[in-house]
């Protein structure tokens, strides 16, 4: 299928992860009582990924993340010529999403996204744990290299058809029950960009960490992986 | 199969949606200590949905829903004469398994239906939240829109065989995770009918909204998947 | 495979539904702060038929459970003459896991099997929520039939091949996810049998419920979607 | 593939398995109010194995566990000689993963691993229930036969091809879903020894434990289902 509907669908992609999974996170997370705590939100993460992938995953690749895109570049599978037109289809998706949950949040008396951290990425005093900057940047750097290794086996041909759906999904969640309260969890810029964006000062002056450590985790994930395992 | 046998399939799918995922929030969410909350709600619903698929979905297409129903019309892959019959199938399952919730229902001392709003949407005073009716029906257009992007998507002849009932019915689980706090979720106007009819009162007098936006935001979804990825 | 081994598997089968399912309600629902609730023991029974099922379900059918068994023959697909064989051999796995999991029970100081209920299945007083029995009557049947429902059709030649074990667990997590509340669940009386005897008492005096109407529930479950789909 | 690649599998898939099951349980379990208990801890461990399996299962098998690898050789479907070196790349990726822990938990302020146990594995006073020894060894046996035996099922020629991932990982979801309270779950000795060197003291004196009693399971459980069901 042409480039732009690939786009097309990792910007409805890219929409749906953080809609999904920043809403649940912003909606759900604390509510009284009943809310859905970290798990909820680590579940929510990975099923907006588990789901569009079987939804369009067939048309672009299923990336949803520049860093899988750089990582995929990195591991052979993916056009390097691609990786900027994909980047801007999944951040101007994650801008979207973010855009529209402002919206919604709106609608609730009170809200206030900058004393809520609008599900921002953050580290030292803007960790949700207060875990220091380099502590953050070991957790995105290992846990996006095994996130992008995790695509390239289960997308492998050696793997069984059809299942790389839910093994990338069910990746980002368990991603998330590790590290949410280290930095809020991103792993992917997109998903950093859009939130931060909307909450604007911290989360702005912090989210360059949030696409410089996934985006070489990711693509160190995806070159480990062909080296011992595409080549011959 | 005939078009009689299918709306048994959607009678019966359709009564077990409700049964479960209004069923498992009335007797279950809020249990002392142990109860499911929000998260535990999320995943009946998804999970009434993804049973019945494998059930009876090779049958009736297992759609359980107006919404897809009008939305998989829209999207050109259902027949807009079998639309209605879906719809009364669909409704009359919902409204059974409300009757026989209350019944359970009743047999716990002290239970008052319109006392606990019986797992009815609601916004405004009757959102969970408090969330304005703008804001709810931001949240319904959208997550029906993408509920039926992705049924689209993964009941495409290009997603992997036999994996669209479980991106399906985590779709709705993640649905479910996002937006009980806003309205209680609906994205079904079966799903909204049935307990409003044994709730009485506001929970009628609100039920236009949860028929009126999640039929608009299906169709919409429909449509968009069907203009960018079905032609050629 | 000969009945023999088809009962060893059932056995195992029905040894691991009881062994995770009424382990994970004992060890681990009600730890302080930590605990897993009713979700979490939803999922684990859930998750000791989806693995068993994958492990020995093509030996034996995967029923571990005397409801589905008669179910099933009562839907056309399970031979009348194997239904006793298979019932002994799941009750006797329920009992032997129960066993076990007293005498793991046992290591803990102060361990108390009648005060702590252990697991059984109870209606009035000894609902967990006080539901009288003509809720846990309609609750179980309902279950029930639901469930040899989903079974009939996720393993109908007309459903995607392979996926029934993802539905079945998964629907009896749904199950659980409802009724925990109302009578810790049975819809298996090889499950209620098991805990009965090593709780005595009142669990002992109440376990014709969790016998009758099961078994009635599946027959008929069974028996609907035969007429309905099973037929030319 | 040759016997280094697939030592390297395991070991980045060992890695994986304790980085995210402690991880989780090291920085989530307990946060306050929003943390994921023993059930998201449960699931982490599950997903880690499930998403493993999908991604590296076809090179190695995807054992990751020392008790795996001696159940699948006495189960008759993995070579003897491949033993040792399989267990010495899990120990190793155990390990590794442990010292990353440690790298990250540092980073929070006032962070002391012997005061919060590093997720080691412990009966006594150092089971998080108080469970005695012989509980702890029970428990150990059973659950790590039963993990064996689903290993031996699911992946055997009868059972559907591709689901095995879903069935392994999920078993030990479940597993922790019961026996967390117990002795905080092994099952596995590279999983306990890896925290177990970083905890020092009492994990190291426990540690003898969770290798002999995971082996023996594991060997027993293997050798049981090929005596029932791989022989002719």
């Amino acid at each position: 299928m042409g480039l732009s509907k690939r786009c097309f669908a990792e910007f409805f992609g890219t929409f749906w992860l953080v809609f999904g999974g920043c809403g649940a996170a912003l909606f759900s997370a604390a509510f009284p009582h009943l809310g859905i705590g970290f798990a909820g939100v680590a579940l929510a993460f990975g099923l907006s990924v588990l789901t569009m992938v079987y939804a369009v995953g067939s048309i672009s690749g299923g990336h949803f993340n520049p860093a899988i895109s750089l990582g995929m570049a990195a591991g052979g599978r993916f056009a390097w010529k691609d990786v900027i037109p994909y980047w801007l289809a999944q951040v101007i998706g994650g801008i979207a999403a973010a855009g529209v949950l402002y919206l919604i949040a709106s609608g609730k008396p009170g809200f206030d996204a900058s004393a809520s951290g609008f599900a921002s990425n953050g580290y030292g005093a803007h960790s949700p744990g207060g875990y220091a900057l380099g502590a953050v940047m070991i957790t995105e750097f290992v846990l996006t290299a095994f996130f992008v290794f995790v695509v390239m086996g289960s997308t492998s041909k050696r793997a069984p058809a059809g299942f790389a759906g839910i093994a990338i999904g069910l990746t980002l969640t368990l991603i998330h029950l590790i590290s949410i309260p280290v930095d809020n969890t991103s792993v992917n810029p997109a998903r950093s960009t859009g939130p931060a964006l909307f909450q604007g000062g911290w989360a702005v002056h912090q989210l360059w960490v949030f696409w410089l450590v996934p985006l070489i985790g990711g693509a160190v994930g995806g070159w480990i992986f062909r080296m011992l395992f595409d080549r011959e």
